[in-house]
């Protein structure tokens, strides 16, 4: 096949050869201000969210140019959204959760208790009508969201002790952000929501006793196991979900048609990457844990699981009296929950757990 | 923020303004021919397909032009291969299992028995080493793979009587491609790969007794119910993988970044989608199976899963025994099943089974 030429503009107009693909002046590109709540090259989310803004250079060939800042460089951590909001920034990334104080709602759109898996929850954002629910919520406050990271079923937690029943939960002082937090609530523990950047020295202080992050390869550079070394594998408080991108409603509306396509196809894209870097490498960080730090591996048993599933009736029951809006949000996000997962139910959990079996694998 | 303004370059090299990203003249475009083996707006896989290829045109704003051809549209389904690696055509989309035939290495970036879901398989291709290989062997053949659409764990398939032990299976007739193929002829199966546009008939003149496809979503439009009334859920065959979007190298080699970026973006993007899509549907086409067609869903007793692990096991060795390349992917993908899959079975899988048991899905 002949290649075909393309030609090249620049501000000034002028007309070059022999590029196959149109060029944009930088100075002339659409810019895209980035807050996150996540620190500077920070393994895992921080790295994912900087790979994003740098790929939206990429896929628009410079005609859109971001500018990131990590937590603390332009605004504070939890401070990204009334910062997006407000119109200062274009652009936040963070766990749409972190914001159940302004809408209990929010935390639909991060993950909920004996929620989706991720899987799960992508289908019902993207093709089960999710996406409209959390346009409706982000909308009333300005903002306009796209998926933008997920880390799969996230471990259940680090403590400094065994948990061998709910009793064993009282008074517990734990980090643990969302509704999973409220479930923990229910169970005596003394709940609160820190940002990524400042669990450890609070780990480590004793101002909480245990916390949950990712999975082993985001929680392996967080060092809790120098103050909990109790690490359980499946937790009931966040099976999936996924991060938001979650821009300036006012400044989404201005865009192109192309600029919304690029910013898009790069979230959906980065969206897809973050838990599939989580997932290739927890194997290999959970075995550090267990074989550098000592860190022993646990499971709830099935007492603790059932106390969990009570807590988190209740919590449901709470959230939907909040408003209107959060029992549609619930309502909807639970018929969907039941109508993907039990064909998932039947097909992949079911494979999963016979080559488990057959194979070996626990 | 100030709305910047973009130039517009056309082939003449006229001078517009006010555009807020850069338009190409169509003519001047980098071409994409698109061979597939889907049949023209084929309901999951074929749509997938096509949306793809409209994509591509929309992230590069026009720069790359894609031309779509369905199974026989230009050529044969099973006839892509040949066509992009002799440079007809740019691309194809396929599942490489199909392939099978001129090395049985290409079973892996498909999805092979007891193998891998499709995050498991996602991590390893974009994580894991896996695109390094995929790119070997494809390369052999002059060859570029990205993946692009997968489906999830496959339903086991459709039967026209009840599988209650091994023996039921002596002497089926069944369609049923790749290596769980394989294993299907070690339990007394004769199997034959069909595209999927010819199953239906075959099924119906008897020609073959049961057949594989995908899982409800796709399976409803093919109407195997009209002669096979057992519909197995959870399946060893194919519990996940991908599909491919297979270019010619040399074509791919002509690319510039920019173009690889908009490309590999859309791949991602849409390999994304295609499984989410089905998910979306599958609960709801289930349900229409059974209450409107009287199918009868059911799942393979452990008797019949512990043979097809044996033959699995007999497959595997096999294949390995084929070629130094077909030894090296087979052992590179089973080491990263058991390091994926085993933090995979301790977190999604652990509270996939609490959940749904607390729940009540089965």
């Amino acid at each position: 096949m002949q290649r075909r030429k393309f030609l090249k503009a620049t501000a000034l107009g002028t007309v070059g050869t022999a590029l196959a693909a149109p060029m944009v002046n930088a100075q002339n590109a659409r810019e895209l201000t980035i807050v996150s709540t996540w620190p500077r090259d920070f393994p895992g989310l921080g790295v994912s969210a900087q790979r994003l803004a740098q790929r939206i250079i990429e896929v628009s060939n410079g005609a859109i140019q971001t500018e990131y800042f990590a937590a603390g460089e332009r605004v504070g951590a939890f401070d990204v959204f009334d910062e997006v909001a407000g119109g200062n920034s274009n652009a936040y990334i963070a766990a749409d959760y972190y914001w159940v104080g302004k809408h209990p709602g929010f935390a639909y759109f991060t993950s909920v208790p004996f929620g989706m898996t991720t899987p799960e929850w992508n289908a019902w954002i993207k093709f089960g009508g999710g996406q409209e629910l959390w346009d409706k919520i982000s909308g009333d406050f300005g903002l306009k969201p796209l998926a933008c990271g997920a880390t799969g079923a996230q471990a259940g937690g680090w403590f400094n002790k065994e948990i061998n029943s709910p009793d064993d939960l009282q008074g517990l002082k734990m980090r643990i952000p969302g509704l999973g937090g409220n479930v923990m609530s229910k169970l005596g523990v003394s709940t609160v929501a820190l940002p990524g950047g400042q669990i450890y020295e609070n780990l480590v202080s004793g101002a909480v006793e245990a916390t949950e992050w990712v999975g082993p390869f985001n929680d392996y550079f967080m060092k809790f196991y120098e103050a909990a070394q109790f690490y359980y594998t499946g937790g009931m408080h966040e099976p999936g979900g996924g991060l938001s991108f979650g821009m300036n409603a006012s400044w989404w509306g201005e865009l192109s048609d192309y600029e919304r396509h690029v910013i898009t196809a790069c979230c959906n894209e980065e969206h897809a990457a973050q838990p599939e870097e989580a997932s290739a490498k927890n194997g290999e960080y959970l075995a550090r844990l267990i074989n550098d730090h000592g860190v022993k591996a646990r499971s709830f048993n099935e007492d603790v699981w059932d106390a969990f599933g009570e807590a988190a009736e209740e919590v449901f029951e709470e959230t939907r009296d909040h408003s209107e809006l959060a029992k549609e949000i619930n309502d909807h996000f639970q018929n969907a929950l039941r109508e993907i997962g039990s064909w998932r139910a039947a097909a992949e959990v079911e494979f999963s757990n016979q080559r488990n079996r057959i194979l070996g694998l626990i």
